[in-house]
């Protein structure tokens, strides 16, 4: 049997070493429109940063290694039509165009950066980042200009590491944001604790601007205008507004588009064309609180959705448990994340939502180094159940765990108090005998006593 | 309605919190034997570590804190005797009986340590380790002589995080273990991680001897001979080789006990005896994997059943959900915990157990100060369920909410497989895409998928 993927990251390669994990007589094929496979552009900034010093260690695997797994990889392979009738699937590769036939497809076409409504936007100077050679040529731009001062476009989390990253390498590090609170992942008031720690490293911060033009000076500086009298002139810009899904390929299949524009495909990973498997990225996710399809675009969703297309394509019968949203990123010296719903997100979704946000140490505070930890808990007023959490604190008070904690909760559909139930560890060095987790989950529950 | 509560520990101070929350009508009376009420007894060893240099710091709350909740706090009274049919309970303090009524009773004596059968274990100079009192007398012992041998008798949690703050102290620290490694909370293959860190540490570490005689030189110090030819001489030593329920006071009332001489107690905390409460390490525990009680003494524990009683006690309905065993502690610059079932006690419950330990890089290897961490998971080979896990691993790894999450997911009765199948946070500072809690689980599959 004859497996071709179409992709060189999480999704692509995830897909291809469970395919030839259970299967280990199968061909897989793998497509990969650069140079790089298997790459983390997670760890992007921290190159930027200097703490990554050879960007090659940014590959989860090498290349040997993932051909030792049986994989195939054929770079600098852009596949550009499928032939689903057929069953084949064509690239250009070194400007020639070749087609392979396929048994089974799994597309791991990603995403894309977005590029927002702003004059000027591809002068040179301007960058997305969204792949190793937008890494490289970022850099280069910055050592060759001698670099000293960037504006980012966007506070997401791309733009908040970068800005986090840049500022700490030295540079002048402005960061514009067009909604109110930076990190629109989390409700505003832990975006407000986010944008402080930004700033008290270092990087002006502006929120409810919008960057209208840019426009390149006689010395190649960029002049940036936006709303609200936002001026200011800088050595480069990198935009970080989001991604889309990258679906011009699996249209080629007559594949049919779901939500957001991204690829429809079931739990099984299976798109509306036979044989044709999508993952990662391009495709639309189902969340598991929602129990419906929506577009969070994530590494690790990619990972276990590339994992179950290539369980299915080898005749598996894997179907994927959904996603919460999961997320968590370093904001200098704090950690930022969620799993769930957060505020707005559950009264939209018609909910009769509850909020809770207070703050605990992170373990017992005569112990050294004590910090605090804020919490946002939603649940349902209603019947009691979790519907998310929010945490902001620092990068060594177990953050991200704490969040899976909830994250796990969340999985198994228990209710706010449900979480005091559970037997959690204690040291003194580490928590207390009511987790920060638990501790939020009673105040919760005694808000909703009180009629909030 | 008049509450009187026995003890002035987690249980105890838990029970009369819980119970002036619900009804702020109560009458909440603590008899507290000594003069420390809601002492963070797991802080002691940072006080001989000197991390906490105020042992006054290590109340959980003040006694002021605990009164403006409410609770009469009457110290120095020892509580000698219940009379189920009166509803009295009698107390010594200074020297003087006292008889006080109760509507409800709540039972936290807690524990006892151990007294091993050594000959002369009641020298000047040799310690147990459970009280303020223990500490402050230690401490006064060491200054006084100005120590700087010590022997720790007993490999377990106590034993290991004296052990480890005595010798970062600076003095001359041997720990004897009987077994043939220290602590037997996890498997021997994680001990002796375990056991390394602490001689890492200047920490002398002989396992597989018991001490068998302790005489006092001449010149005041400790001759110690043990069993293999174990002979030392220091000037103190301390013994803590485990603890067994307090519950004395409980049958002056005809409270009828149950595992390991614990105080029989159902899920509401609810005794033999009508109106008679108990909590925490006087009582036994449901076990939530096991469903039966066993004898687990965690402040944790303590703290949930203290809850449920003082609930109780004003009318309430709560329902311990049970312990899971978890339990977490320091190690020098390591961590060790574990939640649910080791491999030989999965085995003795007769579970088709299958067990594998793994280790993972704590986050991306490329971001600095990645760590190893020492996974050990155990599942049900029949039906693929999860029955516990054992983490060792760095102070900066998150091991304690890794343990947590696997707490989380036994608690809902999960599955191994379904810990893939987790939606975790991830920022290469802080994990992989699969996190090595889910690598494990994942490792156990392919094993199990191998016929191991």
């Amino acid at each position: 049997m004859e497996i071709v993927v179409v992709g060189g990251s999480d999704a692509a390669i995830s897909a291809g070493l469970r395919a030839r994990e259970l299967e280990p007589n199968v061909r897989v094929k793998l497509l990969v429109a650069d140079r790089y496979a298997n790459f983390s552009i997670c760890g992007i900034p921290y190159w930027f940063s200097g703490e990554v010093t050879d960007w090659q260690s940014l590959a989860h695997r090498t290349t040997a290694e993932i051909e030792k797994e049986g994989l195939e990889l054929l770079f600098e392979h852009r596949a550009t039509s499928i032939d689903a009738e057929r069953k084949t699937v064509t690239a250009i590769a070194n400007g020639e165009s070749r087609t392979l036939p396929y048994d089974k497809l799994v597309i791991g076409t990603g995403a894309t950066p977005i590029a927002p409504r702003i004059g000027g936007i591809d002068s040179p100077g301007v960058f997305v980042l969204h792949t190793m050679d937008d890494m490289l040529e970022i850099g280069k731009y910055i050592d060759d200009r001698s670099a000293r001062s960037v504006l980012i476009v966007g506070g997401g989390y791309i733009g908040i590491e970068m800005a986090d990253a840049l500022a700490s390498r030295g540079l002048d590090t402005l960061l514009v944001e067009a909604a109110p609170t930076v990190l629109q992942t989390v409700d505003p008031a832990l975006g407000i604790i986010v944008g402080e720690e930004l700033a008290r490293h270092g990087v002006h911060v502006t929120c409810n601007v919008r960057v209208q033009t840019i426009t390149v000076a006689s010395d190649g500086r960029l002049a940036i205008h936006g709303s609200a009298g936002f001026e200011t002139v800088v050595d480069l810009a990198v935009v970080a507004v989001g991604v889309k899904p990258a679906t011009e390929l699996a249209q080629t299949a007559g594949v049919m588009l779901g939500v957001s524009g991204a690829i429809a495909a079931n739990r099984r990973m299976e798109t509306s064309v036979a044989d044709v498997y999508a993952a990662g990225d391009c495709i639309e996710t189902w969340h598991r609180l929602l129990e419906r399809p929506t577009y969070v675009p994530l590494g690790t969703t990619a990972h276990k959705q590339g994992r179950i297309a290539g369980e299915n394509a080898v005749g598996g019968n894997a179907v994927y448990a959904g996603s919460l949203g999961s997320q968590v990123l370093k904001v200098c010296d704090q950690v930022a994340g969620r799993t769930g719903l957060r505020e707005s997100e559950a009264i939209a979704e018609g909910y009769d939502a509850l909020t809770i946000q207070e703050s605990y140490w992170d373990h017992k505070v005569y112990y050294p180094h004590a910090q605090r930890v804020h919490l946002r808990l939603t649940g349902d007023r209603r019947t009691g159940r979790l519907l998310g959490a929010q945490l902001v604190g620092h990068r060594d008070s177990q953050v991200p765990k704490r969040i899976d904690v909830f994250a796990a909760a969340l999985h198994h559909g228990a209710t706010v108090a449900q979480l005091s139930d559970l037997d959690l560890t204690y040291a003194p060095p580490f928590s207390s005998p009511w987790d920060p987790v638990q501790m939020a989950a009673q105040a919760w529950e005694r808000a909703r006593a009180r009629g909030e």
